[in-house]
């Protein structure tokens, strides 16, 4: 089974949803590196999974929620500029496993 | 020069930044398809430059740009859930252009 390198960005309106959202990306063994954002390797069909997991936990007509997956050359290439991760979660030990 | 589909989202503070880096992304071809994120295929050199340029109209201290760069495969796995696309600005003629 091919593995990728996910990213999970979302835009919650409810508390509840998006707890529970941020639960099940902890659930998956994803890192939470910003207050909305999750990074982590994912089995191809895992990534799908936490889609439809997210989609059932989310309310369509409000909410947002974006799931990216990289190869590890184009993981490298992301940047991220400015408050993009949150200094209090994310040290460099955390980034290199990633980066 | 090989070429890369770039995802451009941000979350910049200031109107008049934020306003400017809309436009740069314009500038640079990208398909404006959310209120802070933007779409399109990119030189990899250009995508390295558009974030230079992003960090030079941001506030580093309050304000985040995320340049996702993305192979072809990886792009068409992308999940967006929800009001991730702004139906205003995006029909299926832009996204077939992508995905």
């Amino acid at each position: 089974m091919s593995s990728i390198l996910a990213w999970i960005m979302y835009d919650i309106v409810e508390d509840k949803a998006r707890n529970k959202i941020a639960k099940v990306c902890k659930k998956y063994g994803l890192t939470r590196v910003q207050y909305s954002i999750f990074l982590g390797r994912l089995d191809t069909n895992r990534f799908d999974e936490l889609a439809e997991l997210c989609l059932d936990l989310m309310d369509e007509d409000t909410d947002s929620v974006y799931l990216f997956p990289f190869c590890q050359d184009d993981f490298r290439r992301i940047q991220v500029l400015g408050q993009g991760f949150d200094k209090k979660l994310v040290n460099d030990e955390i980034l290199s496993k990633f980066f």
